[in-house]
């Protein structure tokens, strides 16, 4: 393709509102723009770097035996409102009546459909397993997209969906996707890790999250460097570092009540008594499924309310309101674990072996200091309801965990039979029984990938394209077109390059050197040649973006580099 | 592909609700299933002919020049308001609000969103001109969603836009998509003709509609079998035929008003009186611009109002109400050119020489008869303001034209500088003077080419594909997958046809034969290999499904027939 005629419009300057380098690198580089919040149009490049994800999706789906479809976007809400999502899925589910008043939705995931597919298509287990998926624009109304393709209402997603007959079959099924996802990924040349994730109200098993390392991420990813452990945050385990001879001493003296007018926060409280977070044990109240309950936690720790869930075995968590606090005989800002005798209290382990504590005093204005929970609330049970904090223990190997940012661009699910059994997607088993289709979910975000993969692909001069996924493999790069010696070496390699199988952006236009070299580095396409001076020499200098090795080379020579350079050839 | 797990849901019925040929095989076929009206859910094997006409479609399009990108779905508000097209499109337009409020439409068709990206990407004559495209699903809330995918609501498209700094440009760039066009249609198998067609109030000079011939066609299409000379019936142009003896005649007698008791129809008309319709001229009472006109035409034959706009250089016809006929000083239902002297009348040319005609009396219940506008209205122009009707003559040869039946599967059209000039593109050019960029917008119903192909290509026994985009090339069918000679042989085939470049569908399906051969023939592809009875021999049958001729062959044999049968290799 010839550069003069094609839409690449790079911009010198930093777009003031992208925040991240991603968003601003696809503007600078001409791969998007927005036409309107979270929604972009993909120019020429940006599109074909979106084509090569698609294709190396295509092609690890297919060989793991999924099967391609395609659904459409336009969902009657009939569906929805049959699985109950109609009602619970809010305003980022985008609405419309057509013109006869019929209510639709767009579609934000395809479970729906999808089920009512395989139940009218599928009855017997002899056509089971299944797995079926399609590449599909979803749209999610996003109260505030940002970080360009990072989080935008219309975009690009891969989502499949198994069907089986045994919860044996889901297992083989969700370890075939989860393989897949990693050839996925490691082909689009990401860095990521699977980490494990919470299954929430749904209540499959297992769930996974791929997530892509990245400063801008929205995630924290709780990994271990000497295991292989790793969750996200909600999901994360680890083990409280012993806590040295504190834990041995017993309290100092007897709890005291002090004046603390106006502090009620755990920042506060810090200044005011001028003590560390460690020595403050914090009251959480909750509203657990209609039950009143208090969650200690030490005053650096955060709850983790999917753990607490967990533990409980509860649907429905939320915070107490001042009403709710008053009460049980407290007040909200001031509560404490001691004197509430009709509450119940659950203790994190990040609060055991405090001895000096301070905590509320259950009394505007007053908290109570030197409090042990040990002496103080003796029946106290521990249980793990914070989330990990840099620096707790792997739980698996005792290595210090560490915390890191990630972008989720994969997730695959163990669904069971919420759909199935909502929709009445059932299969006649081997006795001839009827019962519900076991189900698996696993989206890929095939936009935010790319996206993803720009995030830990640039430097100052640009985007530094993985091979298997850059718009072009090579920019050949003519300084001076007006010279017919440079005009036609280039030409010669253009056909020699195409024909030897490579795709081949050529920089035929008319403009000055140093505005061509700044386009090809932000281009950042893997290899850069550049036909020059040396042109009546038939010498050309070949550069790679990602290591920055220039070399000077014949044109076989240059043939014979890139043949070890691209060790897969791609022609599109 | 093993055909065991693989969704395709053959139905041995036709479902009753499917009017044509192509949706009632796409249905039986397991091709497509219906999600809501006019809204369609591609299975694997209608996604595989679907993705086949877009990699041809993609082929013809890049090598034409076309750059391919990729816009939203979501078009703000603002946009089609710039245009005017928020208010005159009409319900056929889906719109929805985002959860801020803010008005958006499901595109329907991406004119003023590339305008607005060209219009901010492009601004110097040096860029043109450029031609870009894509492949994106399109949403029109057709009244009357029918015949599958020929007419439905959400769909897939190709649409292209050509930007060029002169007309002559743009005349070159709609060649080069004309010609790309045919390339596509004539690889996809589809008989078709590319015919003038009217550009409307949008002013362009040049448009042709490719039509797919098929009688479940909605579109009319009248072509010359002895010319080039094809055009849709709104655009036709044809000769009267000479009309012999009578038109030198006179007419018998002066006008005679009779009584045509409630008799306000030409069909009621000719019962009433016993004539023919050629002997009754009808008067159309019309609203052109704010101004009555009567067009008189021949009891046989309809109005052309296209002709008539651009006679008349009209921007709106309608017909007149009943009050407003009064005002002429007639009567709805009794018409007449004679005694109504402060109307403009306008008479086709297929009224002129009748000697002896019948026309209203502009009275309730009276006709006049013995009329004749040469003799009765000597200063009545006579122009071509009719549909052209079967057996008139080519304009260009003089032969008789003939009609038939199309389905419009793309449509080249010069839009000129209306989008460009509301919204604002304009370019420098080479005097630094600032111009609108003239456009072009070229269309292909990617979806319906596929419905399109079927219709034209199908016998009793299901579709019949052409190679370029049937889902596979080859049907291999193992009769009895128990035997383990057959299933031997078969792996060995299903192994040395895939390594040749072939896709196959392997029915290793424990069905009986007899569902398996007809579930082939409704499959319809290319080439069916059979192995059978004489596995051990290693002998195999081929049926070719087009010609219905069959041959046993070793597999050496096949091998060979297939290299000559598919003159290009298709992997996919």
């Amino acid at each position: 393709m010839k550069q003069q005629r094609m839409l690449i419009p790079t911009l010198r300057d930093v777009p003031g509102d992208a925040e991240a380098a991603s968003h601003r690198l696809m503007l600078r580089a001409g791969l998007i723009r927005q036409l309107s919040s979270g929604i972009y149009s993909y120019l020429p490049l940006g599109l074909k770097a979106l084509q090569h994800i698609q294709t190396i999706v295509r092609e690890e789906m297919d060989a793991a035996g999924a099967q391609e479809m395609l659904m459409p976007a336009l969902h009657p809400s009939e569906l929805w409102k049959a699985s109950g999502r109609w009602d619970v899925y809010g305003p980022e589910l985008m609405r419309l009546e057509d013109r006869n008043g019929r209510e639709f939705a767009l579609g934000a995931t395809h479970e729906e459909v999808i089920t009512s597919i395989v139940k009218d298509e599928i009855h017997s287990y002899k056509k089971l397993p299944v797995t079926l998926y399609q590449i599909q624009t979803k749209y999610r109304d996003e109260r505030r997209p940002r970080f360009g393709l990072l989080r935008g209402r219309e975009f690009l997603m891969k989502d499949a969906y198994s069907f089986d007959s045994s919860a044996e079959g889901l297992d083989e099924s969700y370890t075939s996707m989860y393989n897949a996802y990693v050839n996925i990924f490691t082909r689009c040349g990401l860095q990521f890790r699977a980490v494990e994730a919470d299954s929430g109200a749904i209540g499959g098993t297992d769930t996974h999250e791929f997530m892509a390392l990245a400063e801008v991420g929205e995630d924290t990813i709780v990994h271990c460097p000497s295991c292989q452990y790793a969750a996200n945050l909600e999901k994360a385990l680890g083990r409280m570092p012993e806590q040295g001879a504190q834990s041995q001493a017993s309290a100092t003296s007897e709890p005291a009540k002090i004046h603390t007018p106006a502090i009620s926060s755990i920042k506060q409280l810090i200044q005011f008594l001028q003590i560390s977070p460690q020595q403050i044990i914090k009251s959480v109240a909750l509203d657990v499924d209609g039950t009143p309950v208090i969650v200690l936690l030490r005053g650096d720790y955060e709850l983790n309310e999917i753990k607490l869930k967990q533990t409980l075995g509860a649907a429905d968590v939320s915070m107490l309101s001042e009403n709710e606090i008053l009460k049980l005989g407290s007040i909200a800002g001031f509560i404490g674990p001691v004197g509430l005798p009709n509450v119940k209290i659950l203790a994190d382990i990040s609060t055991r072996g405090i001895i000096d504590a301070v905590v509320g005093a259950n009394e505007l204005d007053y908290h109570l200091t030197h409090v042990s929970l040990e002496r103080d609330l003796p029946h106290t049970t521990y249980l793990d309801l914070h989330n990990v904090a840099e620096g707790e223990l792997c739980s698996h190997c005792g290595h210090e965990l560490l915390f890191a940012k990630g972008i989720e661009v994969g997730h695959v699910f163990k669904l069971g039979t919420k759909y199935s059994k909502s929709l009445g997607a059932t299969f006649s088993d081997e006795h001839g029984n009827s019962e519900p289709i076991i189900m698996g979910c696993y989206g890929i975000g095939v936009s935010r990938v790319l996206a993803a993969v720009i995030e830990q692909n640039y430097d100052e001069q640009g985007i530094i394209w993985p091979e298997t996924i850059a718009p072009f493999s090579i920019h050949l790069l003519t300084v001076q077109p007006q010279n017919e010696i440079q005009m036609k070496l280039s030409q010669d390699l253009y056909t020699a390059l195409q024909q030897a199988g490579y795709s081949v952006l050529w920089d035929d236009r008319e403009e000055r050197p140093g505005v061509k070299f700044n386009d090809a580095d932000l281009l950042g396409f893997p290899v850069r040649v550049t036909v020059g001076k040396k042109a009546g020499d038939r010498i050309i200098e070949c550069k790679e973006r990602r290591s920055g090795l220039s070399y000077e080379f014949t044109v076989q020579q240059l043939l014979a580099h890139c043949q070890s350079f691209f060790p897969i050839r791609r022609s599109i």
